[in-house]
């Protein structure tokens, strides 16, 4: 803040976050300003140059221990379209592949100059455990089946895009809700704005004591013609093959049987529900491909929202980190 | 277009292309187009700070299913010049490597708001396909045995630099024509400039069945001196040793026996005939050192003049785009 | 040089490096000068955007033949607040892995329009046989077990900003000197600064005829604490556990017994003596963590001033190719 400005701005007033780790701490009016700055942001993304020198000279590095696609591309994007300096370490290419711990390559990245460390690690708790040993900004994206908390973010954006209001309404989130850090970050997301939240789920692949886990209270549903009842909001999530080699499915054509979603289950839900997948989706497994490219899909719009709400989150931590 | 303009330009009359697949589509006139911007880029290049922001705001994504030194890099740079965001997908380290489908991955990189994907692939027709599944435009970077447009672009001008006209030369292409995706896009933009096309190589490396693929005609002629006789271009082409095992040629030995351009055999061409090769080149086994880093060699200028015409090619289309 | 300029100025006539090879052929004037700068540039990486225009349109290309973290993180960071368009070369993903020759990937790199190359490579002398095949500048990030010049500069920088003057200090390197191209650099980096270097290191670590390798005089003492007595500086190097295989080292744990710095042995140095690290370190082998975290560490430190060292490189070179 200048020198000049007497007291601090709204966004500044309602932001409380050095670090993004998962939805859990997140209150109903910082997810509300998310949407607003994403929304700001995706007016960005349609002009002809699509780019704003909000974050010129910070230093973004992403640190991926997994692999991916989509959440590392769309974070580059973002950064690129707000004029950061961003570099990748890919721990598959790099001497951190022999051996370095985790707590040494944090120091190195802070002693580099890092502003924001964007951080997927497949164990859970790794980015909670990466704040103490570093002064950056660490944004969490993706631990083990921990958190997820940008993937929940653009989520929720996606479903404010289409819906009037979110309180009250009800979603559905179907299929391996025990190894989804998606489905965690949504349960979090989702009941703090008030939408009423249904796991269906093969038994197997249910979290063991949901309550133990200190998850907002939730219910469950096995059978998904019951579960899709009424719902606004339906939310499948990638089925890995490796579960039936794991003894937690019996098959995947059982599976198929019990838990896709495909056209005649998804007309239990309301006639306007929105159809929402993480990606990459596995089609004719978790979903019908006619699901998956119908009217009711937003797969597609959940990528593109997904640049602008990195967008609003770097923005957001940059303007926290000034105070 | 403005809207207070009133007839298009030349360029926007002339350039077609909202894809670079091959150059099968090209006319002579875009050739011509290409040659042009390509002069103007290189003028560019020579600048104390090469750098132009006509690509500000767009963004590039290089997709490349194989690997690459420097075609990709020479993209990077032409996008960089440009002022383009450019991020890389490179599938051998990130999750597409894990099986998402070439259609999916395409969605994600529209969705994620890509205006042009510079796409390398194994399998012929890769990027003529992705073109039904994306709006972006597609740049073939090379895809199987099928095409190569920028390489042979690339070649033209080169070709042109050196040439005070195009038509009326004769063109040698020497060695593993079947499987070079170089030669077959060579073959349609030499013709297309008037060029006169012979191919020497063994027989067992030369397309089976030239007519049936829709070539442009072409001379074919096995014996390297003979093939030479005259020529103003001799186009050279990397002999993979993984031929030799596929029981497609006798020996490497007899390969440089019949095929090799050496000094002697070189000076059956004309006395100001071209030496070209796409790279990297197999020193020693389809030409000499001598000749490789000969007068006549513009093989260093081939590289130089990649970034130019690719650089040419992102602003025509990009160019395309806004109409 | 504009041609209104009638003298050079100062930098202009102390600095005489196209290349960065190695330190023992740099004056002390040089290396005062690239502290002078170095200070800048930290000045720079102070400011809320810390980005200048110096290197803008210039082409950096990183060609790593290792895997590195911090020294090629270091290099971009650097390219990017300089603003010059930085293009990485990782043999482990691109054609270079399939045997291109180096001389061929040089000349490609040089076609490419390459100002700067910033080259890794594991045969010590590959970077200064690099010279002759690239008129581009040369900067060695590390070759073999010959040298890494820009880290004993970032070592050298860290020591001038805590010391009033570097002439008649005492430096100690502990550890396994022989494999060590920090440990050469700054042999000479130190000696030419008026340190004097003593080397402590288990005999079989330490180089075979340490005069007959063209090195300045230094002192050699197995003893550590005797080593340490009095010292101003000490260096602790990377233990590779490979060592023990190799049947250099009888055990790791005799390694940890006669030459881990720990507190009792740093005791033994100047109470103001800094404590040196190229990192990664492997703590509780050649460093106890209580010394490597301590007061007198200044191992974060170095990271830091490395990207501010590399600027300064990175900007004199280019001064010196502008003449």
């Amino acid at each position: 803040m200048r020198a000049t400005q007497t007291k601090p701005t709204v966004s500044e007033t309602i932001w409380q976050h050095h670090h993004v780790l998962d939805l859990d701490d997140f209150t109903r009016e910082e997810i509300e300003l998310v949407f607003q700055t994403t929304k700001a942001m995706k007016e960005i993304l349609s002009r002809p140059i699509k780019q704003v020198p909000a974050l010129r000279g910070k230093t973004l590095i992403t640190l991926f221990y997994e692999p991916s696609t989509r959440t590392r591309l769309s974070f580059e994007l973002a950064a690129k379209y707000l004029s950061a300096d961003m570099v990748n370490l890919n721990t598959q290419i790099s001497s951190v592949a022999k051996g370095e711990s985790l707590v040494d390559t944090l120091g190195t990245l802070q002693a580099l100059g890092a502003d924001i460390v964007i951080m997927r690690h497949p164990s859970s708790g790794a980015p909670s455990i990466a704040t103490r040993f570093i002064g950056a900004s660490i944004v969490n994206a993706g631990d083990g089946w921990h958190a997820h908390p940008t993937q929940a973010l653009l989520d929720l954006y996606t479903i404010h895009e289409h819906k009037q209001s979110l309180k009250g309404l009800k979603a559905v989130i179907i299929g391996d809700i025990m190894h989804s850090r998606v489905a965690r970050s949504n349960i979090w997301g989702l009941t703090t704005m008030g939408i009423g939240v249904t796991l269906c789920s093969p038994p197997t692949l249910l979290p063991i004591g949901l309550g133990d886990q200190r998850l907002p209270p939730v219910r469950t549903e096995p059978d998904i013609e019951r579960a899709l009842d009424g719902a606004d909001i339906v939310m499948t999530l990638r089925l890995q093959r490796e579960r039936q080699r794991s003894g937690l499915l019996p098959s995947i054509r059982e599976y198929i049987n019990l838990y896709q979603l495909n056209k005649s289950r998804l007309a239990k839900a309301k006639p306007d529900a929105l159809v929402l997948h993480p990606g990459p989706v596995n089609e004719g497994i978790e979903i019908s491909p006619a699901v998956a490219h119908g009217a009711q899909s937003v797969i597609n719009e959940q990528v593109t929202n997904g640049v602008a709400v990195r967008m609003a989150l770097l923005y957001l931590i940059t303007g926290s980190q000034k105070q």
